[in-house]
């Protein structure tokens, strides 16, 4: 797979790209391995078998976790749905519980797993859209039956940092399932899966410049699956395996992750740079207004502004026009005008209408926040 | 992706790969595709938009069905599962059969079903593998309440063709919904989905010669599914839609189905040369026995023979030390002795531990089989 250059063609207008968090350009996967079945017991089987387990094991070693809990899935939808719907093969009634600030893919489980019985709560979110050791505290207390609860790391579409540590102690002691949405996590902030308390996490290769249709589930210990077929991953995930994604998952892993503090801390001061200068606009508010220029419950790398008057389709489409990419929300909603997580936050509608996604990534520079800020007052100069 | 060289370096020992029902070497694709995410509504998700459904275009025109009844997912296990678990939203008891034959994708989801409470009921087979217009009469009259069939239409280890027209026919006027698994057919045998009265079917890339981690559900009309999360592929699937894979499906099926019946015919050509040498070896025995060269009721695209006193495990390895890859029977279950398909033929249990399956492609050559005819009398010599 060829790694894919946003600016290929010196001849058409430069797009600058601020939609990582929907999906990140290709970073390239040069690798030829084995195209064999990696359970033909062969000789083209053993070595895609091979290529398979070097992938895991460069995942676990750049995670710091052991290989065995690692399994290639699809994609991050299908680890979260891997682990969610594994309640349905536990026995008894435990209460199952995630956040209104979860992603499409947790939500709509959630809502399937009630249509099959099983009892569901939900964890209340601070008006600055994460869930906190005091709103998952009382949510704990309300539901005394609680057995598994999903809460994602960062929320796509606020960039809203869970305290994951903090979380986690409190679930292990109460004994329910800590599963978490790494996705906008996962190369983006510092991980520490091992260290803290998550039996099962989420990771997904196309928000981190890999390939489509791989993913990682993490399982502290295995869980009895409900969706199977072939055995393939220890009888987690079945299907052929898909060797050449693994591999190319790795590597993104690798660049990502190898150097996370430094992309970390470079991306904190381009997002301090453009947070200032919005502050600066009369017209625009930063969603959640609680949310400051270096605010370190947010990710650098997700940003939610509204500007006045202006709905956020309107926004991205003129913005869109002089050539750059921001999104209203997630990706995954954007044919609905629903914004669920704003709700939950209690913002007001008029700002939920108006709120627009900027979403940075690694190779995002200064000069590229300078351009999208001078893109920005254009567009309001008109509208 | 790279195209895939069965024999990249000279140096190294010529393979013969006859393990295609497993997964095809790569056919290569050289597309620079859109790396936005086809939900976004900026100009990079609008391009990869576009390219997913030209992606499905292409694929409904070599299928000879209408575009919006196809739908891209991670392969075929999960397009038999989203097909089978569809019966998880269905109200009611109505029962769900199939055969013993059918690929271990669909025979774990059964297992699950009835788990969850779903009647199942077993679709008897004839002796040469295949269910049949009058072994599918006795299991309706049996189970009046059936209101599901997933039938497979070329089986993975014998290749035995299933009439689907025939059985298409009789399952419409019970109003049973017909899912039927194409994975070793399309491509392979020539196919009429939309004639056939086919409710559901499954395809996977990876065995003509795609990518993994892509695959197609056809459906006649859309279904509940049980499987959920994002809203993507019209709520059939969830999670960023994979472009590259759909694209690089869609050459794929052009390459193999554009010239179906030419390559049918070569490939019946190869077979007949291959079964006629090895009935001709007294220590061998062709899978079910009353196969025969020309046998128009199996795919010549797949055989399973057995030699006398040589467990199928050993041969393989045999041929493999020799630079041929052949498998014991389908790659998903090659860590079991079991051998299900054959046992429900009843095929005697020495000749089920002794079976080996040669499975050619496209690009097999005649002097491939010549080749591995030698490499068997080898073998023979030895062991």
């Amino acid at each position: 797979m060829k790694k894919h250059d946003l600016n290929p063609d010196p001849g058409v207008q430069k797009r600058i790209y601020f939609d990582w968090a929907a999906s990140a350009p290709y970073c390239g996967f040069d690798g030829q391995l084995s195209f064999g079945n990696p359970s033909s017991l062969h000789s083209e089987g053993r070595a895609a078998k091979q290529a398979l387990e070097e992938a895991r094991q460069r995942c676990a070693s750049i995670l710091d976790v052991p290989p065995a809990t690692l399994y290639f899935t699809s994609g991050g939808t299908e680890s979260n749905s891997i682990a969610l719907f594994s309640n349905l093969m536990r026995p008894g009634k435990g209460r199952i519980l995630s956040s209104p600030a979860e992603h499409a893919s947790v939500r709509e489980c959630m809502d399937t797993l009630e249509k099959m019985g099983k009892p569901a709560g939900s964890i209340e979110i601070e008006s600055a859209g994460m869930v906190t050791v005091k709103t998952l505290e009382k949510t704990l207390l309300k539901y005394p039956d609680a057995r598994f609860a999903s809460i994602m790391a960062v929320n796509n579409e606020t960039g809203a940092i869970t305290d994951i540590a903090s979380l986690g102690s409190l679930l292990a002691a109460k004994s329910v399932h800590f599963h978490c949405d790494l996705a906008q996590a996962a190369g983006k902030i510092p991980l520490n899966i091992s260290g803290w308390e998550i039996d099962s996490a989420s990771i997904s290769a196309h928000k981190i410049s890999g390939p489509r249709g791989i993913g990682l589930l993490y399982l502290r210990k295995p869980i009895d699956v409900f969706y199977t077929g072939g055995g393939q991953e220890n009888g987690i995930r079945g299907g052929t395996e898909n060797t050449q994604g693994a591999a190319a998952l790795a590597d993104c892993l690798e660049k990502c992750i190898g150097d996370v503090e430094t992309h970390f801390h470079n991306a904190k001061k381009r997002w301090k740079r453009l947070m200032t200068e919005l502050c600066a606009i009369k017209r625009c508010t930063i969603i959640p207004e609680e949310r400051t220029a270096e605010d370190e419950r947010f990710s650098p790398y997700i940003l939610q502004a509204a500007f006045k008057d202006i709905p956020g389709e309107v926004m991205a489409r003129a913005l869109d026009d002089l050539g750059f990419a921001v999104s209203t929300g997630s990706a995954c909603s954007s044919s609905s005008p629903e914004r669920p997580v704003l709700s939950a936050m209690g913002i007001d509608e008029n700002l939920r209408i108006e709120g627009i996604r900027i979403s940075q990534g690694q190779s995002t520079s200064c000069e590229d926040i300078d351009l999208l800020l001078e893109g920005i007052s254009e567009v309001l100069k008109f509208l």
